[in-house]
């Protein structure tokens, strides 16, 4: 793999800059993005040079958009005539059944394979880019030929995963979809709702600055942006709505059982979970 | 202030003594607990002498309840012989309606403000006591008589709190119910009801085990003891469900803009809060 093209310089692609660098990746690494990413990107030694779509993607062996989904779907259909026979094309978008329908729609001929790092932080853009961002993180991969993981190209960028410390994981794009709806989509959402209901209470200020770790904590999902969440919710929307009714379900479950039986078995069965999603301690 | 009495050697109560001394505090300090908590609580420094309740408390300068809300609810009537005119009797109490209440009918010649130090960690028992576990953290005070803020063993006992570096925070019982209904017990239920509806989806497994950050932070809370949370829950059944069945609402709400308008006014309302909660970064 001698030329990479990271289409999207905000923190992921950024990051998967850095990262490449720093496992010794020696070909060369071509940006696109906007102007004042570019200048960052190249400040900071992301990449070497920077281009236009069109002028890139013809010298690319792998083209790695890190834009948000929606302008992922846009550039997509553009790639076409630009790519050749063995390029690899590759994504970051947080959601997947849209993303590889439309490379299923118009990418036929080309050699794509959906992905998803599990990794970020609260810091955004290039600047905050971080070599060991994917360090023991999941990677999502979702190929639209289940045979193109065979093929060279994609043999080689999972071998640049590995060496960039990333877990990969290969699934369908339904089951990422549904996957990151439960561990992702739903946990966003409610510390969301959590925030606007006490926003609402008349003594918001109070509970503002009288919270403990536990409000502290419940509180950093709620300071996403929605620029970033929008596009995300959009293409899950099918999926969240039905975990959020079991989740409303739920809280009224625990009402009646709050005043009526306790609700030891509701704590047994959380403990028990969190624990597995925690690791021993 | 000579003698302090510590009945219930757990977290709190065991923190409360190592802080005592660290702030340079050289009179007795009298444990009643558990054998298993009293031995190890001389083994760590936190208490000199070990005695039962009706031995202690006709020494204490200040009788400090460091247990469960129930056991509180026990020991108060138990005190009203034991106590002398000039004895200040304080709890650790989470909710504090009920104790106030129980306080108000048992010890009605006594000297009694309720507390609640809004300070914990996961670890449990004595055996994690920490001198500094009161740094910075909100401490509440809710006197049953306002006046006797200002009685001298009160004063002596919020001269103490400085010194351990707890910000005092003086409310009534209700207003005090209701803050931690909101800023805690909310919270909680919140990542209890999250595990439950995840720990029952057929891949449960997968999500536990493909977790990012976010997921992971927001199971901290749901690895919480019931034996912890019975009384607290039971005591402020009704705060509790009132929020309970606005968060119901919220999520309700959220379904239908998921799915229609989109949810970026709530995602900026949560913004504002949890920036609020989180302060400046």
């Amino acid at each position: 793999m001698e030329t990479v093209v990271i289409v999207g310089l905000g923190l992921i692609g950024g990051s998967f800059g850095l990262a490449l660098r720093k496992a010794g990746f020696s070909g060369r690494i071509i940006g696109v993005s906007s102007e004042s990413a570019l200048r960052e990107a190249t400040a900071r030694g992301v990449i070497g040079e920077s281009a236009s779509l069109e002028e890139a993607v013809p010298r690319a062996d792998l083209v790695y958009l890190a834009q948000p989904i929606g302008r992922i779907v846009e550039t997509l259909p553009a790639l076409a005539p630009l790519l050749g026979p063995n390029t690899l094309v590759t994504d970051v978008g947080s959601t997947k059944r849209k993303i590889v329908a439309c490379a299923s729609a118009h990418l036929r001929n080309a050699l794509f394979v959906g992905g998803h790092p599990m990794a970020g932080k609260e810091a955004r853009g290039v600047a905050a880019a971080d070599p060991d961002l994917f360090v023991g993180r999941p990677y999502f991969l979702t190929p639209i030929v289940p045979d193109h993981l065979l093929r060279p190209p994609v043999a080689t960028f999972l071998g640049i995963l590995d060496s960039i410390g990333a877990r990969r994981l290969v699934i369908p794009a339904s089951v990422h979809d549904q996957l990151v709806a439960a561990t992702s989509h739903l946990p966003q959402l409610l510390s969301t709702a959590l925030a606007c209901v006490l926003a609402r209470q008349p003594n918001a200020h109070d509970l503002a600055t009288s919270a403990g770790p536990g409000l502290i904590d419940s509180m950093r999902l709620a300071m996403s942006s929605f620029d970033i969440w929008s596009d995300i919710l959009e293409t899950n929307s099918d999926l969240i709505d039905r975990l959020l009714a079991e989740l409303e379900a739920e809280i009224g479950r625990q009402r009646k059982k709050l005043l009526d039986s306790g609700l030891s078995a509701e704590f047994a069965q959380a403990n028990q979970f969190a624990a597995r999603v925690r690791g021993p301690r």
